[in-house]
Parts: structure tokens; C-alpha cells; sequence
């Protein structure tokens, strides 16, 4: 199914010290690299060793629950990947940053001026946040619903695009003998009354050197699906097999397309994480070592998240069986999915249950030889169900030098991967074109 | 006046290609710079270089009148400052941003990890937003009036330093052996509710290396100059002559006394701009050949903001008199009885105060041999005007190269100024003590 110029996109999705819930009690894990920006430094640079097209951080305004259990993602993800940009040159540099709980207009200038400062690597991977908690935190009574959230989404972006595209690409005219710095007719205001906005602009800042930065987004809900094929550039997604992974990559790409978008300018990414070793028993033992050291109150914890149940009087050696999800069960519908799939197809005790879910709940997990893994990723995307990765290293740095070490030349052999940068921007990386002015790239409606 | 430990700090004003309305016109100046990292890492490392305390942006959170006529300040400046961090090891890092538009949260988050990303450089500069056309980009019908601005700056406030102290030093335990990674005792939600703000916290972001960034602050209004009293750690101040100045600093060192707080460690930090010479007679014709440049369209617009009065028909090269204000006549105050006080005083034409004006509006403006500009710095700094500067490069990056390599030296030979930074934090520079948790160090009431 691949084109001799098709390539894999690895992107790097960075989480203080690993994924992995007990990566932080590894001997060899610095525990102080949660805060530490020599930490993510060192990463950055590994990933742009690797050539990899983007680092990546999540983003949670709100302390997560059970906080003494493991390191969470506490840095402010923006700030994070712009220091960054001090200290790489080529990588692409994608935050997190919320629809619900930022403004347009602060959020505009904020990754515009990344876009600026980087020199054109600047990603952003928009959120409605899932976490209802986050709520108390920005003055709201409540969390809004997703489809309050996913509503005011779109018109959130579109107040951005707005504002991104409020100044032509030679507005800037600089001639000193006539004293005319710009040209204000190049100069538009957006004059956006809308449901949940209103922004005049225009925005204070030139164009950007991609025009907009890379959009990025995740989710699998119906609204979330719907906001992706019509804004998202790239889509990252949780699928811990390969036909939900082809059913979800078909899904998208059909309303990408239906959209009037091309739909291989939209480029799907699941998640996958990995436990590599010289033979396929040293990774599986690679793996135990991390499930030895895992929490059950942290474990646990997430399991009534999920599901909304509490297991915490039930026996951990006893076996499980977790029911299938009611109709209308909330935010994590795929992840409870997957847990009732386990428990039904195998008679697992809830300790084993929790420590399946330790690397990561939802994505793909591999544990294999190098070449394991990269026929896994090789395998996804020959076969229509992925264009690439978000790699979820389970600890950090270890994890991620090992990939960037004995995976990615196996890829770069087999001439699907990049042996050395092409340009110097995001969209170059990923094969995306900058949009003119005004573009938008989709219909008004599906159909 | 000075006692020998006493030193003159020195922060650095960077204004795009320079604060002088012409400077982006001047035959060396390379306009591309007003978007440019590069121009940027070049001024924070001659910054550096010169040992100064701290670098500083502004915040305009929308497109100024005349943009055709100059540049402005574009870049986010809270992301122009992160963006440096990484290319520089000691300077401090300012930033503005505004309490009027922004969320408490949204502020504690980026510049507490902006204090961690900076290994302790950050500085926020509080400012309520001036520029009443800045409402209609946040969805505001009205820019909010002095008092409510100030009112909610306040409160904006605690509610940050609430957040920024929500973690104890020592919350941390990082125990891999009994899996604790913090003591959730020592994590505190703030439960805020107030007039404007409701925020439970706490925030998910460890204690930050200087424990808060310092807080800047500017605005000679009793209100502002109020709120400064209470939180500032260093104030920016407009001071066109060392008589006002002294009359200010001795009302604010007065208003931070009756606060309960120690006057010495609360900065003040007046304006100076300053075209350098070889001569005196060399100085002047640099200011001359900036001022030969100036456009007179812009000029009236900014006399129209500072009056309220249109002077478009008034003949440029006949003599002008601008009456004094009316009591409430707005947040230019200051800016308008200077320019009362310079129309009457002398027999200007209105080209001639436009020229007068275009190096900055209520700062002081030096021009002088590098000794004479050294001298101004060390007579407001031994006769109660200053303890230090806001320096204002009339062009960038050649006036502060200039200051830099010219009026430090002579200075440091006095022994007013560091040779060397002897801390790598902005507190250290400052000579200001890491706050504990909790402190505010004002008492609830002045008097």
C-alpha cells in the first residue's frame, strides 16, 4: 500500500520522567527531572538526534489525582516546548492548550509568537480538557459538556485562524524613505460576534513563518471526530489494536474527505508505547520490571475513572470482570471499552488487570526486539492504519534513547524514515503545505 | 547618601528595533528584527554581557494606532522572554501581562514554570492594560475603569501568590523505595472566592526556585501606586526631572513603609533613555539625526491620546500651547501636564514638541558623553531619585551595545555596579530574599 515517497511520522510525546505510572521508582530515574529543564533539554535533543518530527506535552491545568503515587505532567506545556526552542533547531515543538479554559485571542498570540520564535516549528494540539476538576480552577461552577465544549471549539478556532490570517503575508513593507512601515490595507480586522466569542482584532502580530501553526487533535468521541476532519493537520489517537486502528483510520479519513480536505494532508498518529530488548524475553522482562514496581491505589484509582466504579474492596488476587460500559458513560468510553475486552477475553485477577494497564491505558503497547517494534510500526502503516506514531516512551530518557538508537535506523534502512532533515519547519517535516490567507481547506458541511 | 553595598540596578527596556519613533528608519536598523529570535538573543546576550539585572518587554494586547508609521511591540512578550531563557544563563526575564485580561491561573501556571524553566530568572511586570481598544479583543463591551482594574489586579494577585505558594518547599519526597512521591499534606488547595475570581487550586506546578517571580509594577495613579506598595518588588516609573522623581520615590518608600515593609527592598526604577557621544555636541546630533526622521502623522496621533485634543490642523511650524488637563482626564496624567509644562515654559512649535517628544513620552531623555550619562545615573541614585534604571535604548541593538560597553564600565570602576553576577537568580540581582510560603510581608492595612 506505500508509495515509494510515503514516509512514517514519529512524534514524541514527552511526559516528565516516562508514561509509564512507575518509571519514576526506577533506580536509574532522576525524580528531580519532573521540574528540571536540563531533563527535557536532554530529551529535546535526543528526539532531534533521532530526527524525529515533533516533541510533544500534554496539558493539564489542574493537580491530577492520587499526586503522591507518581510524577504528573506539572510544567505548563506552552512554556515548556518554548524554552525548548532555545536549545533545538529542527525538531517540531507541539503543546497542549485548552478550548475551554484559554481565550482565542491569548492563545493566538501566544502560539503565533512560538511559531515566530521557533522559526516555524510551532504545533498546537487543541483540547477541550476531559478533566472535569480543571473546571474550579478557571471560575466555572462545571465542567460544560463535550458537546458545549466541542461547540465552543470550533468557534474557538476559527476566531484564531482568524486572527493568524488578520495580517497579509507583505503587509510589512519597511521603506524608511517614504516612513511607511506596513500597509494598513494588508491589515484586517476580524470583527468576530459570536456564540462564545467576541474578538475584534486584528492580531499585533505578523504572519508566521508557516502561516499557522501545525493543528493537532485528539479524541475518538463524535464532536471530537467531526472537529479533527474539519481543523486538524495531524490527529492522534489511542487504539491498542490494529483493526480498531484501520476502522478508526478509515472513519477520519472519510470525513476529512467528505469535507472536501485531502485527506492525505491529515495525518493519523496512534500512540504507541514500548518495552525493547536484546531478545523478545528481555523486553517482556523489561516490561515486569516496571508492573513490579506499579501502585495499586494509583491502579486503582484510574480503574473507577474509567469505569466509575470503585474496586477498591475488591480482592487484588480475586479475578475481575469488568461490565460493559452503559450507553451515555462519559469521557472515557474507548479506555472502558478496552478494560471490559480484557477481562471478558481473559480471566485476569485485578492486580493483573492494573498492572496491564500500567504502561499506558488505551494505546498500543509492544515489548520486542527492535525490529519487533519497527515491524509493528511498519506493519500499522503499510496497512491503513496509521501514518505514523506518537511515541509514548514509558521512562524517560531511557526509553527514548533506545528507540532513537536501534529503532529508527531500522526504519531509515528500510528508506520509510528520514536519515537527516529536509527543511526547517513543522509542516515541512510533515508533508503539509503553509495555508494562504483565509484558507480553511474544508467545506461548510460534510456531504 | 549611598552606603558602600549599596549598587545601581540596571534593567534593559527592549522595544522591537528601539523605543524612538524613528529608530526602524535609521539607515543600520534592520526592520526584519521586530520578528526576529535572533535580533532578540542578540540584545538579551549584549544584556548579559553588560550585567545588567534584568531584560523587559511590554504588553500590547492589540495593534496600535499608526502601525503604518513604526513598529510596535508584536511578540507576545511572556513567550519572547521564555524563548530567551534557553540562550542565556543569568539576566533576568520580564514580562508583562495584564491582570485585565488574563485568568489567575493561567498566569500563576506560565510564570511559575517559566521560574523553573529559567532556574529562577522570571519577573512579571503587573500591569491593568491601559489601552481601552484592548477590550474588544477579549470579548469586553468597555475597558474596565482604573478603580475596577485595580481592584481586580489586586485580588488577581492573591489569588497568584495563593497558587505559586499551593506546594510547600518540601512536598517532594520522592521516596522510591516506600512509593510516595509527595506528602500530600504538603500540597494546599486555596478555595478562592472572591469578587472576581473563584479558584480552588492548588496549582499543579511544585514550588518554583525564587518561590514567586518578582513582581514588577508600574502606573503613578493612587490606585497603582497603591497596589505597587503592597506587592511590588521593583516599580518602573515616567520621571522626565530629578525633582519629581525624588517626590515620587519618597511617596512610595513612604507608602511601603506604612505597609509594614522594608523600603530598601522595594526598587524604584526610573525611565532613561540616552543618545551617546563621543562629545556633548556629538550626542545632540545623534538625537537630531532621530528626530530629523520622525513623522508628523504619528507624533499627533500620540499628542491626541495624551490630550484628548486634535492638533491635525494646527500649522506644525507655529507656535504651540496645550492647556492643562482637566482633573479626570484619563490614564495620561503624567504625559499631559509634561507636555503642559514644556509648552509653557518655552516657545515651541508644534513640530519642534513633536521632535521633543519622539524619544519617549515622561521619561527622562539624556544625551551627553558616556561620563555625563553615568552621571545622571549616579546623581538619582545618591540624592533619593532612583535605585537603579529602566534603561531605554532609543535604537536596537546599537544604543544598548553603546550603554553596554561605554557607561557600564565607568560605573563598575566607581563600584556601583557588579563586574560579575554573583547569583543566578533574579532575586539575587535584585538583592531581594526568596519569600516563604505564605509571606506577603505587607500588613492587611497602611498606616
Amino acid at each position: 500500500m506505500s508509495s515509494p515517497s510515503r514516509q512514517i511520522h514519529l512524534n514524541a510525546f514527552l511526559r516528565n520522567v516516562g508514561q509509564h505510572e512507575a518509571a519514576w521508582r526506577l533506580p536509574e530515574t532522576n525524580v528531580a527531572g519532573v521540574t528540571d529543564i536540563e531533563h527535557y533539554r536532554h530529551l529535546a535533543r535526543t528526539a532531534e538526534r533521532g530526527k524525529l518530527d515533533a516533541i510533544f506535552f500534554a496539558d493539564h491545568p489542574v493537580l491530577k489525582d492520587r499526586s503522591q503515587d507518581r510524577p504528573w505532567d506539572s510544567l505548563d506545556p506552552f512554556t515548556l516546548v518554548t524554552a525548548l526552542s532555545g536549545v533545538t533547531s529542527h525538531i517540531g515543538l507541539v503543546a497542549t492548550a485548552s478550548t475551554t479554559y484559554n481565550d482565542p485571542y491569548g492563545i493566538a498570540r501566544r502560539f503565533g509568537t512560538l511559531d515566530h520564535v521557533s522559526k516555524g516549528r510551532a504545533g498546537w494540539n487543541v483540547v477541550t480538557t476531559a478533566n472535569a476538576a480543571a473546571a474550579a480552577n478557571f471560575g466555572f461552577e462545571v465542567h460544560p459538556d463535550p458537546n458545549q465544549r466541542y461547540e465552543r471549539a470550533a468557534e474557538f478556532l476559527e476566531v484564531t485562524f482568524g486572527l493568524w490570517d488578520s495580517w497579509d503575508d507583505d503587509a510589512i513593507l519597511g521603506d524608511k524613505e517614504a516612513g511607511v512601515f506596513v500597509n494598513p490595507d494588508a491589515i484586517h480586522s476580524i470583527d468576530h460576534m459570536g456564540t462564545n466569542f467576541r474578538v475584534a482584532g486584528p492580531l499585533e502580530i505578523p504572519r508566521s513563518p508557516q502561516g499557522r501553526p501545525v493543528i493537532f487533535q485528539a479524541g475518538s468521541s463524535e464532536p471530537g471526530k467531526d472537529l479533527a476532519a474539519r481543523y486538524a493537520e495531524a490527529i492522534f489517537t489511542a487504539q491498542p489494536i490494529i483493526e480498531d486502528a484501520q476502522a478508526f483510520y478509515a472513519d477520519v479519513k472519510g470525513r476529512v474527505k467528505a469535507y472536501g480536505r485531502d485527506p492525505a494532508k491529515v495525518l493519523i498518529l496512534p500512540g504507541l508505547s514500548f518495552f525493547i530488548g536484546g531478545t523478545e524475553e528481555e523486553a517482556h522482562r523489561l516490561q515486569e520490571t516496571f508492573e513490579n514496581l506499579t501502585l495499586p491505589t494509583y491502579g486503582l484509582a484510574q480503574l473507577k475513572r474509567i469505569t466509575g466504579v470503585d474496586y477498591d474492596d475488591h480482592d487484588l488476587d480475586a479475578p475481575v470482570s469488568i461490565p460493559p460500559r452503559a450507553a451515555l458513560a462519559g469521557d472515557q468510553k474507548s479506555r472502558h471499552d478496552l478494560v471490559h475486552r480484557l477481562t471478558s477475553s481473559e480471566n485476569l485477577t485485578l492486580r493483573q488487570l492494573l498492572r496491564r494497564l500500567s504502561a499506558g491505558r488505551g494505546h498500543r503497547i509492544t515489548a520486542g526486539t527492535p525490529e519487533q517494534v519497527a515491524g509493528t510500526i511498519v506493519e500499522w502503516f503499510e496497512n491503513g492504519a496509521a501514518d505514523g506514531f506518537n511515541l509514548i516512551p514509558p521512562a524517560l530518557p531511557t526509553s527514548l534513547a533506545t528507540f532513537v538508537d536501534q529503532v529508527v535506523p531500522i526504519l531509515q534502512n528500510k528508506g520509510l524514515f528520514r536519515r537527516e532533515y529536509e527543511g526547517t519547519t513543522l509542516r515541512h517535516h510533515l508533508g503539509l503545505e503553509r495555508p494562504s490567507v483565509g484558507e480553511r481547506g474544508f467545506k461548510a458541511a460534510a456531504e
